[in-house]
């Protein structure tokens, strides 16, 4: 199966250090640029808040199935982590749209590298991506 | 570039029309077998309660850039959709982790056919994937 990038995702981290730890909200603004040929798709996008980005972790090779999750320090199932290095190198990332401007969208809460690949835009709709009662660990989120 | 699953995703919808609509919350429960080769990766993962999966829309053939979407029945921006005919046909569910026995994991919450390759398991985690203040056309959720 192949995909590909339909737009690439502009953020102030020029290399792996300056990006901000995976567990940890980031309020960083990114510039997303849309390729054209996908411009319509983006249509309405406005009436959403929050969007979900998925992108490819593109400077991440290879992957290792045990990590160091940054929440416990233990060695965990990659699974169990959000950690770039994965099969598949995809990422994820829940983001504020603050503005669209045809095929550029503005917004808050960037964690990527600059330049990453973006393969696919989705409105956050609640009733879909919000849980309630959510655990990690011994930590109950209600 | 490209991506191979890493597992798939056994649930009750044999076809389209049985899938319920994106725009709803499901309560079904799926099945999720993971490739031998990442069973280790799992490890940890009943430390959280839910998980996003990505996924394969496998059946999905080609896109349009506006689609028609359940929320308003007017033509939009696939972006501002879930549809499943999107390009890299990349699909996100989030599940609540019911159980794990090995390399098999029970999730509530599926609404993907029967049958479909799972790309990637993310644990859910509060403070990256619970939004508030959401809104979604005229309708703020809190």
């Amino acid at each position: 199966m192949k995909v590909k990038p339909i737009g690439i995702i502009h953020t102030p981290f020029k290399s792996k250090k300056d990006t901000p730890n995976q567990a940890n909200k980031s309020n960083s603004i990114g510039k997303i640029s849309v390729f054209k040929e996908y411009e319509q798709g983006l249509e309405g996008i406005e009436d959403f808040s929050h969007l979900i980005l998925l992108f490819r972790f593109h400077k991440s090779r290879g992957y290792r199935l045990k990590v160091k999750r940054f929440l416990d320090n233990k060695l965990k199932g990659l699974f169990a982590s959000r950690s770039p290095r994965r099969p598949n190198q995809l990422g994820l990332s829940v983001v504020k749209l603050v503005k669209r401007n045809g095929r550029f969208l503005l917004v808050r809460g960037v964690d990527m590298l600059d330049g990453t690949p973006l393969l696919d835009i989705k409105p956050y709709i609640p009733d879909l991506d919000r849980k309630e009662k959510i655990r990690i660990g011994r930590l109950v989120k209600k």
